[in-house]
């Protein structure tokens, strides 16, 4: 997939930064040399399997391994006893929010109930996969089945089936008391909500649902694990973050965190299903019993039924303006269904539901909900695709019933710096109105569209950038280049939005820069690649790092002129020795004569810069086509406009734009966890319908540059924003088309002929 | 082998220093998890063998590769027109010196002469070890066998075979124009020597022979090698220095060294002899052509005669001394067996040869001369050995003349701080005499030897320390322990060594630090583990590193408390708010506030210390019983003392000591490579006779302690100097106990056997 796109930054401030040299990881991944996970391969190792719950709620009365343990090959089985006891208020604090350990470790192996279908509840390792798979059959769980409950609006109910017994609503942070499936309750409040709907002369209220959808990463999960008799453990695996899965199992596994290292393979994608620990633990338990290494990895069923999909959710919106279209009022009821376990991402969601506009009085309540699901995971601006397909729904009906055009409306109403969101936080710069103004400049928005059950929708999003810790170091070779260690795994291609920000401050080469991603033993502390934080904050790291190995290089060419500090200048990529401009040494040459300057040149930049609540805004463009016939909806054209603050690498700022396009066209249209009794019933790629390529048009992009004013290069997060509006924009194309409002997620065939349907006999009937 | 030790240091100064903990990399070498070059294994990866002359000197006149190459499985052929060419005048930098890259690739790959029977002449990478080795016996090489020379002093005759058409003399470090298999002829002087010789008493003049012998480490060479298509070529191989294997492979295929990555595996033993390339070289060739990993693994014989052994040497001494023994004048003429290439370490020989005495008048030759045997690479304090055998011997002969105790003449001459050695260097602080105390201390020395044909010998031995660049990076983890990333490859326990400094520094236990040796991608410029340096150059880098730590670590507590910088200090592993001592937090606290604290905690440090001439000094006492029968000598009792400055690890330091003296108990009487018609007879560790522990007393140990002034702990390096005075020791021993002088090493049972027998012919003539 190429790119159509259009920078508006041009002001040729950098030599490095905006061009889109050869990502360093290319060859090897074309090349089939790239290490994942499932390329893991010790001598003697073991394979692991899991046996997972066929229910979607149950007692466990028992399990009897014994048969299995007997089986040649066999060489061990652990099930919940195997893991250490968790006091009922021992939790553990990661980035994404703080977890009771006993949720975290009843997700890996079940204790007394399973809590959904494919619930983890024994594992096995043998001398062979099939042996594994074969031992599964042979154990024996006696289950006493309860009834259960997938929905988020039903298992809200008083009367709903409750998944755990200690489960109280934490009210506003505070214990109820409660027993619900309600895990907790948060709100917002900003104005005078009741005054501003008295003054709006106009008010629009709707429900809106979304599905459970999953992230759809290429690569399946997969842990290696060697628990060795000095009581080290080594984890390779796929991850968002080593970081984060060393402190998760270690948690899990009740050890401290120097004694697990965690090294990170190439990943096949991630979108933030790829954040929790989903076989580690088990793989290092086995390993720890059979003294071997042991491998696990996870068929597609597994990471349907057994990781995180995105909350499933109900959203409850409305929205007042004046006359003008000026919003006035806004409240919102949000439920996300969390999975088996508290911990959706409904504050992001409360956060994000009115972050694109400038509304006086707000209320948002939000509600986590535990239901008989596979734990939730972030994907990709996690929660903010569902709120935001029911507010940019309501602008466009306001719009509509005002007469406006639906950019209008929103540069009318669009965040600025300055403005309070109604959780509080206040913008710096932000390029919410930048995006907009782009989008209605565009060709694609001055093009008329014509044809019959034709039209055209457009929304905006927001997703927050997070900061959080990283390191880099930095080592100088003597031939002029640099090798740099990052924490970050790359996912998108940060090795080389990250290389470039080094070489921009140093005035090298991109290709100069040779950067790894290191394991938790040789890199120093950085969090999760996730939050599009990762050539936000790891790019500030290496910033840092480059300016230390200047300083050094500084005091090196003093030396080497047997000058004074003081008279020695960086300028225009080279050392000058200020009062003898004749001198001059670029970065290669200085390099070279390292040998005989003293120490090895070594940098070290490590940052943990407040994220900023500026964030990333996009807005895009849809046209589609509906056949009246069967319900089908196709994309005609798409555009996104996404503000990238500094574009690092526009070919990869483009890649997340289209990629995030995508994603949220998936979610719009097709994608969906098939619940019948309980249980997913298309967990494979055949069933659960994602976009191929012959499902969307070339996606165009545009990405405007709104410099982040705290970070040294302006740099924002792209890695996520670009998933929000595509559904929005999409629903508002079908209302355009064929006059039908759809309110839940996917917009399938048949629910797009029922609506036609629908509204023809209305009309027939009016 | 355990120890019997005595340290002198009591002070208590230290709380990890000193101490013995359980080393890291214990666990995975005693439970076979540890990994070694030869265990590398990479999908579709190829094996490779060598085809080696079997003539010691021959032009080649052609090479048929074509049978070879076109045997099914065998994927490449490469010979020397695969190497890049190079100029006359090319050369590397390394450590150990300057030198032409033709001789480097020559020696990789034979041009147009072979210069040693094992000399590598082709490569070939097939699918198995088996259809390589078959495809050696196919490639047709058509010789034209030229005379050969292996003894150093024939090599020096102008009649003699002449390795090299282009090698001229370096007279002094000028070219003297003169063609010659003697590379260099070096000089050192002091005083005046005629006059010392006039004004002593007694004068002593005898001729000394070495054998080449073998630095005998258990792993053989290997490398794995990865050429991939951008040009990246990675290795992984087991060597003393990642960076001299990136630097030479760089050199000898003629590409930028950051285009190579070294990953350096375990080591089993390394002595010096793991310093050049044999095998990374054509590994890569083979990799380039096919576009697989190639691996290849020398077998024992290849060892022997392809690598380094340490230079066969002829050595004159003169030596002259007034009655009281006080020594006055000192000549030394030394050649040693470079190989097949310049590059002995005669220059170390000329440096060690008198370097235990204070004698006002000296004068060293040194020559470095070319032979028909492999090239020769260092050897655990490389050219001290062969040149303290002599003078040894000969200040024995002088104390048996004058009648004096043979540790008294050496106490009378002692080297001692500020003495200017042969070389022109001035000692500081070092502990020569301390070591001679201590052995004449001894209960060993104080207790008589009885018995018939037993004998007691003592000598004394220098090595330098080297000091040379160094990076060791921290980071800190939230759980109060610390990741170190080093540089140096680990041979004898430096991960142990160089964290215990670390911790020191911070009032950690050992057990905190987790180090870990890292590759020249993921870790800053560090030189050669070698020339006793790591203990002390890396834990310097180490004790940086920690102060980087630590000032970062006063930071954070500062902000923390919220307090001044400078109002907080550092104290017995607290951190401590100045004026409010009941605010005090322990390093492990302080880490786990860490998370709240700004950016993650990585100190580096990067260090390039200047040497310092102090360098280590040994004595050893050897109590011997020659069988008059058969000439066999048994070590009935060997005690080996040595400064150690501060003795940062002693058992490590008494492991030194112990192998040392068990490589040169080796070298002094059995160790030898034999040649007959220019090829060596005995190239197998069956024909090869190296001490088993039966061959073995116990050794006695005894670690004298006087700190290295300009370390920041005091450290001297202690890899190296006892291997050094054991043949001169065991050569007294032997006199002692039989009345006869060996002058040639070894001192096999046939010469013992052989002098006893003249010596009674002597004494039934007169």
């Amino acid at each position: 997939m190429s790119a159509t796109s259009t920078s508006v930054n041009g002001n040729g401030k950098y030599k490095v930064i905006g061009t889109r040299p050869i990502r360093p990881d290319g060859v090897d991944k074309v090349t089939g040399r790239a290490l994942y996970g499932i390329d893991m391969n010790l001598t003697g190792m073991l394979y692991g399997q899991i046996l997972r719950s066929p229910h979607p709620h149950a007692r466990i009365r028992g399990i009897d391994t014994s048969k299995a343990a007997a089986l040649e090959g066999v060489r061990a089985v652990v099930t919940a006893k195997d893991l250490p006891p968790a006091g009922a208020d021992e939790v553990i604090s990661l980035v994404e929010g703080t977890f009771r350990l006993t949720h975290l470790r009843s997700n890996i192996l079940a204790g007394d109930k399973v809590l959904y279908q494919g619930h983890s509840v024994a594992a096995v390792a043998a001398t062979s996969l099939h042996i594994a798979e074969e031992a599964l059959r042979l154990i024996e769980v006696d289950y006493e089945i309860l009834p259960d409950v997938v929905d988020v609006v039903a298992a809200m109910q008083e009367d709903a089936p409750l998944l755990h017994d200690d489960l109280t609503t934490q009210e506003f942070g505070e214990d109820s008391g409660k027993k619900s499936n309600i895990a907790s309750h948060i709100q917002f409040k900003l104005g005078d909500l009741e005054k501003g709907f008295a003054e709006s002369d106009i008010i629009v209220e709707e429900e809106f649902n979304t599905a459970s959808v999953h992230q759809g990463y290429i690569e399946s999960h997969n842990a290696t694990a060697e628990w060795k008799t000095d009581g080290q453990l080594t984890v390779w695996t796929s991850t968002q973050g080593a970081f984060g899965v060393q402190k998760q199992t270690a948690g899990i596994l009740g050890i401290p965190v120097s004694k697990v290292k965690v090294v990170p393979m190439e990943i096949g994608g991630g979108f933030g299903g790829k954040i929790p620990v989903y076989l580690a633990p088990q793989a290092a338990l086995l390993s720890k019993l059979t003294g071997r290494a042991v491998k696990i990895v996870m068929t597609r069923t597994d990471v349907f039924q057994s990781t995180g999909p995105t909350p499933a959710s109900y959203v409850k919106v409305k929205l007042g303006a004046d006359k003008t279209g000026k919003l006035l009022a806004a409240e919102a009821n949000i439920a996300f269904a969390a999975g088996a376990f508290p911990g959706s991402p409904i504050g992001a969601g409360a956060v994000c539901v009115f972050s694109c506009y400038d509304i006086p009085n707000g209320l948002v309540n939000g509600y986590d909900v535990v239901l008989n699901k596979p734990r939730s995971a972030a994907y990709r601006a996690p929660g903010s695709t569902q709120v935001n397909f029911a507010v940019e729904t309501l602008v466009d009906e306001i719009a509509e019933k005002l007469g406006m055009d639906p950019i209008e409306i929103r540069l009318l109403n669009a965040a600025e710096e300055g403005m309070r969101r109604v959780d509080g936080a206040v913008y710096p710069r932000i390029g919410c109105r930048e995006t907009l103004e782009q989008a209605r400049a565009h060709e694609h928005y001055q093009t008329p569209l014509t044809g019959p059950h034709r039209g055209r929708g457009i929304a905006t999003g927001f997703w927050m950038n997070a900061g959080l810790k990283s390191t880099v170091t930095a080592s100088v070779n003597e031939d002029g280049t640099v090798n740099l260690m990052e924490g970050s795994t790359d996912i998108g291609g940060s090795r080389a939005s990250i290389a470039m920000q080094f070489a921009e401050v140093l005035g090298l080469p991109a290709e100069a820069i040779n950067p790894m991603v290191g394991d938790t033993s040789s890199v120093g502390y950085t969090e999760l690649t996730g939050g599009s934080r990762v050539t936000f904050a790891t790019g500030w790291a290496a910033y840092e790092a480059a300016n230390e190995v200047k300083r050094i290089l500084i005091t090196k060419a003093a030396l080497y002129w047997e000058a004074k500090v003081e008279e020695v200048r960086f300028e225009d990529g080279d050392f000058i020795h200020a009062s003898d401009p004749e001198k001059r040494l670029s970065f290669k040459e200085l390099a070279s004569h390292l040998v005989d300057l003293g120490g090895p040149v070594v940098g070290t930049g490590a940052v943990d810069p407040d994220s900023g609540v500026g964030g990333s805004f996009t807005t895009c463009l849809a046209d589609v086509e509906v056949d009246p016939e069967t319900g089908k909806v196709k994309i005609l054209r798409f555009t996104m406009v996404q503000d990238a603050g500094t574009a690092i690498h526009p070919s990869y700022v483009e890649g997340q734009m289209q990629g995030g396009s995508a994603q949220g066209i998936g979610w719009a249209l097709n994608e969906e966890y098939f619940y019948s009794e309980g249980r997913m019933k298309n967990a494979s790629f055949l069933d659960y319908r994602m976009p191929t390529c012959l499902d969307l048009p070339m996606i165009e992009t545009v990405i405007v540059e709104v410099p982040h004013p705290q970070h040294p290069f302006g740099v924002r997060g792209v890695g996520e924003a670009s998933i929000v509006p595509p559904p929005a924009a999409i629903a508002n194309a079908i209302y355009d088309a064929v006059g039908v409002r759809l309110r839940d997620l996917p917009m399938r065939p048949d629910r797009i002929f029922s609506a036609c349907l629908e509204k023809q006999a209305a009309t027939v009937a009016t």
